[in-house]
């Protein structure tokens, strides 16, 4: 028998995770590649992916340990410390991992002999957008919190005319125009609400006008960070801001933040007082409750009173939408996958800048200097 | 002390509901008429009208019973027999009514000579249309139904063009065409979704396209009832109506019964088999859950497993957007106050077709024949 390359394919083992790295839709794009697919039994059920269908698409399920002897672990969380030290050296991992966040896992990975692709860390060029992970699952995140808003709202989003008279349409406000903020105002605009977003970003501007959303200009310098993501700002500048949107927050029926500063924590967008400011039966919906909120006194995974307004705070929304976000990052995962995959054979080029950004771990190297120096720091 | 008509607004004692007959955006309506508002304080908490606003548009708010000496009593729902036989001699009262269901309560009204005023015997003629309480809360409904539809999908609703492919519209099936199923036709359409719906009456079709969804022609001959309602059909056609539309609801990811009809059972749309068709993860919505069910082993008010799918029994769907719910009721109340509130004073016109329609009791009369029948058959 001769010694195919294995992909193998672990149950999620987060609590409440629902998605699943690679969908039975995704499976042949691998296994053109040369390469046999293991699924562990079960793996997909949460994202409605069962195990025939991975077997009818060409993979082979299998119960228990999937991942011992593979060539390749897709996952979506990162693995556990236990799991990264039992893998073989030379094992290439592709999930998401927050290295700073994770250096014991990074740890477990170096001495391992472990190469871990982290998908947070895939370079935001243009060859590389069918491999941003970060920006399928905020797409899906967007979506569904203007939908939870919508359906959390006691009145519509559209103006309706009914012989009863005219509805007037919502009022939403979009704090934080990346991928999750533009979709959110792309649904909430679908949905006819009326929408004004902000972004710290100038560049955001064009872009929340080409969605149909008003732009709010609140007269602060724009300040823009490297790779395309939003810096943190002085507390001042903080601070005008806050007081500046503080008018448009008031006047909102459903408040949306998806300010998110990756890998460090969220920027605080809504103090209680501006929350308070809002009237009985408006909500607000924090994107960013898991990396500590854009809005004060959110708490991720539950809805709380501040004020008259419902605040929901997020956890893991994607995988509330299981199936859409799992078929976008398998779609991802597939993607990254065939650079390294050539040829039936693993190659791991460095030379490709995405392979070489998205490196944490490899040959018993911390390749990514701020887990490196992190770790140097912390011994 | 002039003897100044009275209009008085109770708190709802259904249990679970949050609407409130009348909203402070519609008092100064009926103020415009030369009556006294009394809310019954708290009466508007569940639907953000809190008692300052009635205060500043005008009512007084009162603690205890607000329907003591009152001349109007304005309601959502019925009001419990009890609280019918405490009413002063020639009060009218204006809601919900059930009359056929709810004898004990007309029989009460009969004996206090109450007034007693149906929304849902409004006719549905033109000039009644600002009084058509039954379709401004399937309005609700309808749009309430499709949004819960699509958050509860774990699948986006819209097609999207994403860098790491393309996403499929979900499909959606819409069965039954009256206010409520083509509010849900026209957002589960503005969320991009491919929407195909069905009406068993021929005039639905024009209307089901002109929305943007398909008609689902299933070319049984068309049958259309008394006063624009779906009238029930034999078993047989029934029959043939499930089998034809079996392929539509197993291709469907999420179904949207909204075939009631008024003070009957529901009819029976959607049998176990027809949902055990539908795949992982689909959603059904019955609107009709509360009269017994358009799909067989829903439960109003719950969410249960049939097959894959998970079925949502709406229950008091309107009570869910409390806001717009009560805005719209207090609309069709106002409008229906109008035509006995002249010149400050009650006049209780039965010249008038509406309000002849509407009319349960009066004067220790019981005016709508079906209740009659059915206490003269019971006694």
């Amino acid at each position: 028998m001769a010694d195919v390359t294995t992909v193998a394919v672990p149950t999620e083992t987060r609590p409440g995770e629902r998605r699943v790295a690679l969908v039975p839709e995704s499976v042949g794009r691998l296994t053109a590649l040369g390469v046999d697919v293991r699924v562990q039994a079960g793996a997909g059920v949460a994202a409605n992916a069962l195990d025939q269908a991975y077997r009818d698409a060409g993979a082979s399920v299998v119960d228990g340990d999937v991942m011992a002897g593979a060539d390749v672990v897709l996952s979506v969380n990162s693995l556990e410390a236990d799991a990264v030290r039992a893998l073989d050296r030379g094992t290439i991992v592709v999930s998401f991992l927050a290295p700073v966040q994770s250096l014991d896992k990074v740890k477990a990975a170096q001495e391992a002999g472990v190469t871990w692709l982290s998908m947070e860390l895939v370079p935001r060029i243009s060859r590389a957008q069918s491999m941003d992970a970060l920006s399928s699952q905020a797409l899906v995140a967007g979506y569904r919190c203007a939908l939870v808003a919508a359906e959390r709202l006691p009145k519509f989003f559209p103006m309706l005319m009914t012989a009863a008279g005219t509805v007037k349409p919502a009022k939403v406000v979009v704090l934080g125009a990346g991928v999750a903020g533009l979709q959110a105002i792309a649904t909430a605009k679908r949905l006819g609400a009326v929408v004004q977003a902000y972004d710290v970003r100038a560049a955001a501007a064009d872009e929340i006008r080409s969605m149909g959303a008003k732009f709010i200009d609140l007269d602060l310098d724009s300040l823009e960070g490297a790779g395309g993501y939003a810096r943190e700002m002085t507390e001042e500048r903080s601070q005008r801001q806050r007081d500046l949107l503080t008018p448009y927050i008031a006047a909102a029926d459903a408040v949306i933040t998806t300010a998110a500063v990756p890998g460090r924590r969220a920027p605080l967008l809504l103090t209680r007082q501006m929350v308070e400011t809002m009237g009985p039966g408006s909500v607000v919906i924090d994107l960013a409750a898991e990396s500590g909120g854009n809005v004060e006194g959110s708490v991720a995974g539950e809805e709380v009173m501040v004020g008259q307004a419902s605040v929901w705070g997020a956890l893991n929304v994607p995988s509330q939408m299981p199936v859409a976000a799992s078929r976008l990052y398998a779609a991802n995962l597939v993607a990254i996958s065939q650079l390294f995959l050539k040829e039936s054979v693993v190659t791991m080029d460095f030379e490709d800048e995405i392979l070489d950004g998205a490196c944490v771990t490899h040959d018993g190297e911390v390749r990514f200097a701020p887990a490196r120096e992190a770790m140097e720091g912390g011994s």
